[in-house]
């Protein structure tokens, strides 16, 4: 299987002109109110932090994920299935995943036993050539805790894993590092997305105290805020039809 | 309605004496193994944070609660049911309960509209008269952010509202204090359960570094021990029956 593009593909392809007059062009479409509380939203994402979760199968997980994703400023969000088809519940979900750049790394229809973890594999890989640390977050004897786990080491991508088995073998044996949340009670797990929303509280929090430059770059917020734009202005594919001056290939 | 008691408020009625010798009794018929666990989890059990949860009615979200209340060390927790039955989803939450203190406040049959928040009073009567200060979870034009809770003023009770609606009115107006979690996103609200663990993660943690005295004290140690024994000893009343000496009253 190749390396799945994200769902949407279409301004990673656009040059910075391209998309600085996308950008301005879909803005006057929107009311001020609107375009502010965008800036703000976009002031506090980060791609320092990145979240990909192997195999959920419960819609109520899966889109609290996405919630706290959006909740504590992460703006990337890797979808692997390998056995479970991800599905949303929309009354948790509550529409969030339009705001998140989500990588999914779909099921193919005819898959075997033995390409079950492609798609991890090609999440890994995605990660990897993104500059992640690939963070397994899973007991591991090799494991530091969430409070141990250093950001000032590079960029992080944590892996959470399903429900019931938790994460794969192949995610295990592919993850660069481990990282655990200790926990002080009888049950030995916590819900998955609990997990997910205590690492992304406890690591945003001490990103956005911290020295590193944690912030989107300019093209990346471009990239970000086009995509925004087209999901919030009725019709944006006509409108920059009309619109716009730069000729785009293809 | 009457402050309900708690789900088993039997070793409570018990002198320092009787429950010291039903603990005496009970050990020897657990593992060592077994009675280590129990040790170890006592030790980092606290009721100097304890968690309300008003009306939560979906089965997946009551148990997250409690399993992260069992992860991070609260050991008492209250139940309230206004307008819903708090079910569980044995699935999440994974016995956690019998390791729990658990207080139900549960709606009448009869329950009428203009009673609809007795069971509210009833379980913030009982955390006042217990020492605490109640704490809504919520945006309130007098809240704090989780990072500012100041936990040097007095044992916290954090109260939850529903899915759906928050907190009652009444909970709101017979709170002391107000906090909420900053968001950073789009969405208005985190998941219930990831409010929850995010909240006691984050001030279990700042409990345990600090210089409060935050463990259980050696008659509340006895108390929640001796329910874990009945819990973990077969035909454990039988036992006791048969081998105690102090002549109890009633």
């Amino acid at each position: 299987m190749n390396d799945t593009p994200r769902i949407d593909p279409y301004h990673t392809a656009l040059t910075d002109t391209e998309l600085q007059e996308e950008v301005a062009i879909l803005r006057r479409h929107v009311t001020d109110r609107r375009w502010e509380r965008m800036q703000q939203v976009l002031n506090r994402r980060s791609r320092y932090i990145a979240v990909a979760v192997e195999d959920i199968y419960q819609p109520h997980n899966g889109s609290a994920v996405l919630r706290s994703c959006d909740a504590f400023g992460v703006q990337d969000v890797h979808i692997i299935e390998n056995r479970n088809r991800y599905r949303v519940n929309p009354g948790v979900e509550l529409g969030t995943a339009q705001w998140l750049s989500m990588y999914r790394y779909p099921r193919p229809h005819d898959s075997e036993a033995g390409a079950a973890a492609a798609q991890t594999r090609a999440a890994v890989a995605t990660l990897h050539r993104q500059g992640y640390r690939v963070v397994a977050t899973t007991p591991h004897r090799d494991d530091v805790t969430l409070a141990e786990l250093d950001l000032t080491m590079g960029p992080v991508a944590l892996l959470f894993g399903s429900e019931k088995d938790g994460l794969s073998e192949v995610a295990l044996d592919l993850a660069d590092e481990y990282m655990r949340i200790p926990m002080e009670g009888f049950v030995e797990s916590l819900n998955i997305s609990v997990s997910a929303a205590v690492s992304l509280h406890e690591l945003a929090g001490r990103l956005r105290n911290g020295s590193i430059t944690w912030q989107l770059r300019e093209r990346e917020r471009n990239i970000v805020l086009a995509r925004w734009l087209r999901h919030s202005v009725r019709h944006a594919g006509a409108i920059l039809e009309r619109e716009r001056t730069i000729v785009h290939p293809g």
